[in-house]
């Protein structure tokens, strides 16, 4: 379940605008907060097996984006060559100036990612 | 015009793949071909008009994609920074080795960018 937690998760993170509120608002409460379908049907004002429509539908529709457009696999490259190059340069002996401008410009991309 | 063949160039780039098949061919064919309407039509076997509400509804499905996601300019964030810390890295003072794996990890950024 964690792992599945983790993925939609990340799915949620990049294309979560892109489905219908009560969408987004059932797999939060779902996956984020671990709430039951009888839970999550009473917050939305809808019936359990709506809840589960929507979850349903919804994480087709991030896996479908996912398959199309390869964002989380583009972003887990460019996490992990940011991360080993501020590894890189911070392991290695460099001018502390130089050192400390390039960590500020690894820093400005991190927040960003 | 060029601004908006840019523009639009940039948004197939980055959702083309969620448009219909018939909405991705119209937009190539008029903004990477530049043919017009009814060159369009004759090789796709549809009506001057359907050319046109197929350019229109693709434009207009790319637009909304972008106020949701906002990849462009994520994109042109990373690019910049990129290229900025290439060029800093460049023009300073440091050992080879270190620079040269430096470049190489930089290069690597790029291709995937």
């Amino acid at each position: 379940m964690l792992d599945k937690v983790i993925e939609i998760g990340l799915l949620i993170d990049f294309y979560g605008e892109l489905l219908t509120e009560k969408q987004q608002k059932a797999l939060k409460l779902y996956y984020y907060q671990d709430l039951s379908l009888s839970e999550i049907g009473e917050r939305l004002e809808i019936s359990r097996q709506g809840v589960y429509d929507h979850l349903h539908r919804g994480e087709d529709i991030l896996r479908d984006y996912e398959r199309k457009m390869a964002l989380i696999s583009k972003y887990q490259f460019f996490k992990n060559e940011i991360e080993e190059m501020d590894e890189y340069i911070k392991g290695k002996s460099i001018d502390l100036t130089i050192k400390n401008e390039l960590s500020k410009r690894i820093e400005r991309i991190k927040k960003r990612l």
